[in-house]
């Protein structure tokens, strides 16, 4: 299983992209290598079941899923993997992502989804929330996360001096 | 295949039928035969799809699928049979059922789910439409939907006289 | 009443065509054909009610009705007959079709309308459900609709490898 | 036409009375006649059409309408008259009358309906603008309305006085 | 009082006349006189309640009102008479119009609002329903309602044949 | 001048004092002198605008104003005074209290109400918000101000052990 | 380090100890030790941001955070540790949590909160979810988490001959 | 202490500056000074916390602090100091500022945050806000704020001669 990606990014349709390699970036920046599928619970449940199901088995520790509208994608494929699933809440073209983040985050008791803010700034943080869950055991993980803040608390205090 | 129900009516969760069987009793009124089962999208995947996938065969015509908060049910079922799946949002409780009703309706392009209002009259509703789809080619069946308009229209006539 | 089509695509103005033609797409597709007319309920209200009154008669089978804002077409239309309507919330100006969407979905119990997602994604799976409907009696259109779904996996599936 | 009031209160159904006589209220405090009637869009159609059109000849000054949900009733009966309307959202289970205000104040242009705030304090306005429509061409009136604010003022002065 | 318009449109702010235009296209095409005016609650309080007060001395009928976000114009004129206001949501640039009409709509009993849609359509609206109000005893105004109804419904039926 | 109290609490009607007391109580609870009003935009607007320009002049420095619905008051009260104009939405009944809030904090730019959190908490900040106001400049209620947040922090931290 | 909980239960108020004893409860029947702890962002921040900057050398994995309203208690947590923090939003007095899932879930990008959904499931599944993120790991935790599953898939389907 | 800035405008992104700006043309058209900063309770906690807490002894009298989204700013900013805080919601993508109103406005009881209005319009009302509170112990601002609201009176009335 060597070489078997531990991240795993999926997306309702290919137009999901545009926001979900926001995560992706995360993750190429880090060095830390994921797969990337459309797996789409409307268009293609099975294949979606399959996925879930076999995902730990095949060595994926994390699922990041995205999907818009009625967004059943994180909700399906955490009801069949007891791996922790990320949800991304895309924007959607009549209610902003209204829609995809009550459907992603309202999941009944028993079966957990992980909900980040709509849009990029969520897919972005879902690849750091994937590591962070995967830092807890992996100390140079950890402090490559910290050392990402720090950077990140540099750049916003600079980024004072460019007001006007 | 007779004797076997032309509708079913499913429901996420046991305390769903407390909406749900507003559609039932609606069936129970036209006398025609159903099947209920409590069928869950996050709790029991795979006999959903099961379900979903062999309805055709076993000689339904049309799912009823009740569900609340991240409703996936009605969506899920509607991507793995082409038969026509109606969807009642039931009240959840934080959001009221709005969180409800945009997982229900808010369906990708591709397939369709028919959503009814929030709640019991949505549930009668949908057994109410459930025999408008039935009635298209059945005349008997259209002549007693009229019948129960014509009923609803006299007292709706009748309770005028009762304000105050 | 042979050549009569068994649909009817109606809309509250000329403008929603934009969003109703997405319907109209699928039943050309599907080779199914239909009546498309301009059937304000605010505008045209008795016209509207001769239309719903008549269409069993003329043939209809289904009736798909969109109409924006207070969106009364739809359910005025199922008051007037038996059979199934369709109703596709388009997107307004100010609300983004959240009052549509309300305006459609929330009937009261005994006449039902079947709600679709908002916009042209909503118009599309209106004209899906249409035929979702006839194929319930028609073993060849419920074939076509399988061979459509599975062309849509297969996009999808393929679609996965454009991702970057 | 004497003794025929020149208001009349119509509501889509019996229980939305509890809301409407609040409207009832201000009109027998004024002395004003008035009929109340249900008259339901969805249930009796044609009876709201035949009311609507025939109100004015009928010497019908101003029609208020009250319903809740999908609350097509005042838009209707403001498509077949071109007396004023003035809608009142009836409080809705689920969603607390955000559906009933959206599909009544939400009409396109053309056909104008004058929407009240939600319930109780909707329907006592609905009364009270009615009166200042009648008010217009009628000095007593008028001075009756403007006494009617002046004990209202004296009210609001005096229950200054009773806090703690 | 010679002259004086019956109607008086008020706006909150100058940038408002692009939504209230569409109140007095409608007064102009049926060649009604009327004032127009900035009146601000905010920024011009005290010519707010002068104008009100006086507007019915000064021979106006009915009051339209303009006024985005927190869209207190409409219901501070209406404070300040017994004549009808018709209040209009304007779209705000963050809540686009929410905001508006639940300012707007929402009034307490005992100070009635006429609330049209927002924005544009229903800026037109406050200007037929203005016409509505005064064609209660002007038969002839009544007469030319009816026939601006006619036209709009054969403007209508036209439209139909535009489709494609 | 002296013996005038320095905080005004004013409400649109006598049933907001059940909200508007906890603002009151903290006060109380800090010794500071305040008059308390009903003072209604709709019922007693010449009264709000009298008590409002002439507030600076009786030596009031900080206006607390709760409203509910079509929350007009603090932002009519602010329009007339250049003190500053606190905001409390009171809960409402329909829609919880946002249509009070967006009718409250949804000011244009020019005429500014510091707007609190809906309900008791929202009155009870407006208090403390009006003390810090003052604390600016006495260091004794500033002391004091911290000695309330010390004892807030402490509360917090040993309401810890009543867990269970 | 040993004896120390691996979880750490956190929230705003001890009256969100009603909502986040559904976390406690997983934890408790998985035999999982954890803290729980009065932990407010508002009136502790010191606290707040020392427990938070302590918790990984402290050798808690995990943090689950509750808060209501303004609920900034997860988001500030996570912006002082790079340990997963998961937040559930407490169902607020008048918003009824929509106000705490938005304070919640719409982080910037750069620092991941985990929102579950508003208030006991969404506690219940806090639970599961530090568990599922444990279980990455420990095959024995998974495997329990399996059964767990399993569990509730019986009892789905048994619960279905209770209808009725 | 002197030439130190009385009013402190904080943000959480460069990007909010924006918007910001608006409070800072306010300030420097009445010549008061003013310090900007970016401080991010997400990127710079630690830097906000000592923000806060220093602000009262360096000087400070008012601190106006904008973000968006999950606006955690103000209210953190507040919970370390008992100076006045002003909070802005910035106009967030996904959801307009909503969110960003939430977040900052629904602050629990004992820390309070004077919550302008969404965008541009919120951020120049800060400015004003500020200022309002510094005069009331400032006949001479408190003067030119008067003279600030004339000349805004004046600019209405003349405005109106500019429709059309």
């Amino acid at each position: 299983m060597f070489n078997q990606p531990k991240i795993a990014i999926i997306m309702g349709s290919k137009s999901d992209w545009a926001t979900m390699k926001h995560a992706a970036d995360v993750l190429d920046m880090f060095g830390v290598s994921y797969e990337k599928k459309v797996v789409s619970a409307h268009r293609t449940p099975d294949l979606m079941f399959e996925f879930a199901a076999s995902a730990r088995a095949r060595g994926v520790s994390v699922i990041i899923a995205g999907a818009g509208g009625a967004a059943h994608l994180p909700g399906m494929v955490a009801a069949k993997t007891t791996l922790p699933v990320i949800g991304v809440p895309v924007k959607s073209r009549a209610l902003n992502g209204l829609d995809s983040l009550l459907s992603i985050v309202q999941m009944p008791g028993g079966v957990p989804v992980a909900t980040m803010s709509i849009g990029d700034s969520g897919a972005q943080n879902a690849g750091l929330y994937a590591l962070q869950i995967l830092g807890i055991a992996d100390e140079n993980l950890a402090a490559r996360l910290e050392k990402f803040r720090d950077d990140q608390r540099q750049e916003a205090i600079e980024s004072s001096d460019q007001l006007d």
